[in-house]
């Protein structure tokens, strides 16, 4: 019973499929963001449920680590196999199986990304909204409770997934949920397993909801005197009722990163990007509506674009801001922030974090899904430097208590994996060890993604 | 280890507010539709979380089983102590204890019902839209994730509570979710905790998301030529995407009983009745448009609501509709169902469900929530008939069937309870032994209302 049992039978079932080749494992034991690399024993590439069912039991029965991978964009180190074991890639459980356009809803497997997704869609007049940016695959995105720019609008991935297939630690096979729209049929399993993380089964299909393409969708920018007048027009836009698909802040470095990295030209000041998804006539009415609003906080130089071009550059600016902001220090590396706050605790929120961001001597842009009370600080410490990386971690921890004390949480969409589980029991208090209960039920070896989300055994 | 060590010890924490008369728990033993009555061993009326607690603490001591109990109006009997023990009465928990206006949201107790709460919350501009029809409790609209008539614009009580305070059936108290929009921090407790109808912990607080009270509301009702042609106008006017805020289909039976109970005077056929929330210039183009689909199915006979005084008598009758059913077929009893399909598969559903009341010789009205696929055959069966009974769960595990065939669920807002628990494994398969397996993590004597749910231990 131990790991190089489990490969052995592995390699037996999955062929050259079970890789072992040190540039796979290299490529599946890093993150995007600060953990030290951490490479698994083996990459499985199983093409079926079947298959990961059969893994699944091979590896209980040899006590083997699984942890499953996407497109490997998580933030948080979801994937690092800290225990060892086999890293479950679903690159080729990548198809889209079912449409059902007039139900609005596709049968998807987990490798695939939310970009391939869309455009398998675009003839159908349907799309999926949630947007994290990355070009996350949709099983992670399940796994991590994703959600992004266009939360405000659509929801996140607890709303937009309507079902499940997975496979548990002792084999057994689920469907959750249905393609009802509702149901009161027992314990939402689809909801549990949604924000996971891989610790309670491996996702090998999902039902999701599709929504049709907007008829008119209209994009701008605008600058702010300053970060509070940004975050009160985000507010009172929300309070009016104007019907925004997106609306992100930007503080004035972020803007300074996008005038570097793409090339804009934009002023020195903190920003809003927003977005409408309508009719004609509705998409200019809002627009009209929100230019009014934020003019009423000083706003200026609405640059507005329409066109599928313009748009299309002005969300690559945003999407590219991680990376971009990265590359604006070289040798950093980033620990991430991701709190969020209920919306009137927001300002507050965000000028805490501004000020205590500028009495520290490492940067960290800010930038975020305010319409959710959701933002981000990027805090840049050089990797080699002890000092700045217990700056950075100091930084966070005041975020995370920040988060606390006003009603939020510590992570709004990135999820816990490496970087978040010393907040769980603050957050959670007795309803952390409430998760340890249900891990060990579902999981009694430990064997789904351990050392993640729940509390150690 | 008895119940009545347990009643003893209750008794002492309680004083009074253990009741053990005739009349409270002939009372308490009742549910809204055929199941036999069940009298528990007796009644408590806590008045805090710590008291509840020490309820649970009592009764995890001495084996005694637990049943909450909101407002007594489940179609389910979700309330039935059917291994005796103590229901949990929460009428004295029923405080508004928290309205915050500016992120749309409260904190009520759960004996707290919708149309008190709704009374509460009139002097705030918001309000609380999931509206199952019967004057519920919030506890128990949770408890078995409840919607009803305007699911389908505002979505059901899994999209609009955001945290729980929760009695463990060990004593733990948790508190779940945060008053942040959304949340990637672990397992979605709340979302478990919602729709798993007492059988893990007792609710003692709810956090609640609202809404802006609409600028303009518009009602109409108006009939169809069969209804193969109402159910098509419902998929045309969702697929168009108006955004209506209530569409409920009634039959010619419902239809009848409506002017015979309510003193309406429509034609004797399948009627739509609609409801549109927005401004002034949006509810009259969203009418507008219904009207214009509608019109292609052969919609007459329009009638329009925009004053309070004519909605609320509209909607009065819709809301009283089950009673008033009943009340047409004296001596009888109802088997209630609650499919819930796609909405590809409505008319299909809707129409072989027809059919099979039309072949049968006991009555069953059929009405419901079609913009979300869910609707209800109200079967009646004379109680002291043995063959009537018995074909009115004929026809019930046919629309059971029908559900599951057609890739929808046996509930759609009722819950499972006493009536479709037989259903569970053929929905679920697998799944519903992942229930049991999270029930007993953590109830592992069974004593959060027993017998409901979960397999049979």
């Amino acid at each position: 019973m131990t790991i190089p049992d489990a490969l052995a039978e592995l390699s037996t079932l999955l062929g050259d499929r079970l890789s072992r080749s040190k540039s796979d494992l290299d490529l599946h034991g890093r993150s995007e963001t600060h953990f030290a690399p951490t490479p698994p024993d083996a990459v499985a590439y199983p093409e079926t449920t079947e298959e990961v069912q059969a893994l699944a039991r091979i590896c209980a029965r040899h006590g083997c680590p699984m942890v499953g991978w996407g497109a490997g964009t998580s933030l948080e180190g979801h994937g690092l196999a800290v225990r060892g074991g086999v890293v479950v890639d679903f690159a080729r459980m990548n198809a889209v199986l079912e449409v059902n356009a007039s139900d609005m809803d596709c049968r998807v497997q987990p490798g695939i990304t939310r970009e391939a997704l869309n455009t398998e869609l675009r003839a159908t007049g349907l799309f999926f909204p949630v947007d994290p940016g990355a070009n996350a695959s949709l099983g992670g995105m399940a796994a991590t409770r994703a959600s992004g720019t266009t939360a405000v609008r659509y929801g996140t991935m607890r709303d937009n997934v309507l079902g499940m297939k997975v496979v548990l630690a002792d084999g057994r096979v689920i469907r959750t949920g249905s393609r009802a729209r509702k149901s009161s049929a027992g314990y939402d399993l689809t909801g549990l397993m949604v924000g996971s993380e891989g610790t309670l089964g491996l996702v090998t299909e999902l039902t999701l909801r599709l929504y049709g393409q907007p008829e008119a969708i209209s994009s701008a920018i605008c600058a702010f005197p300053d970060m509070g007048s940004a975050v009160d027009a985000v507010i009172a836009t929300i309070q009016m009722c104007v019907p925004m698909a997106r609306i992100e802040f930007v503080d004035q470095a972020t803007v300074e990163v996008f005038n570097a990295a793409a090339g804009a030209d934009l002023p020195a000041a903190p920003h809003l990007m927003v977005e409408f998804h309508g009719s004609d006539a509705s998409v200019a009415e809002d627009a009209r509506r929100f230019g009014e609003i934020a003019g009423e906080f000083g706003a200026t130089g609405f640059r507005w674009a329409t066109l599928a071009e313009e748009r299309n550059k002005l969300w690559k600016m945003r999407h590219d801001a991680y990376w971009s902001i990265l590359q604006s220090r070289p040798g950093a590396t980033a620990i991430v922030t991701d709190i969020c706050v209920p919306l009137s605790k927001l300002a507050e929120a965000v000028e805490e974090t501004r000020a205590d961001i500028a009495g520290s001597f490492i940067p960290g842009p800010i930038l975020g899904h305010v319409g959710d009370g959701n933002f981000h600080a990027i805090l840049m410490a050089r990797r080699d430097s002890a000092e700045e990386m217990d700056e950075a971690k100091r930084l966070s921890g005041r975020l995370a208590d920040r988060a606390l004390r006003l009603g939020g949480t510590v992570t709004g969409e990135h999820g816990i994996g490496m970087g978040k589980l010393g907040y769980m029991e603050r957050e959670h208090g007795a309803g952390w060890s409430v998760m340890g209960d249900i891990k060990r039920a579902l999981d009694p070896q430990d064997l789904m993604n351990p050392g993640k989300l729940v509390p150690p055994a």
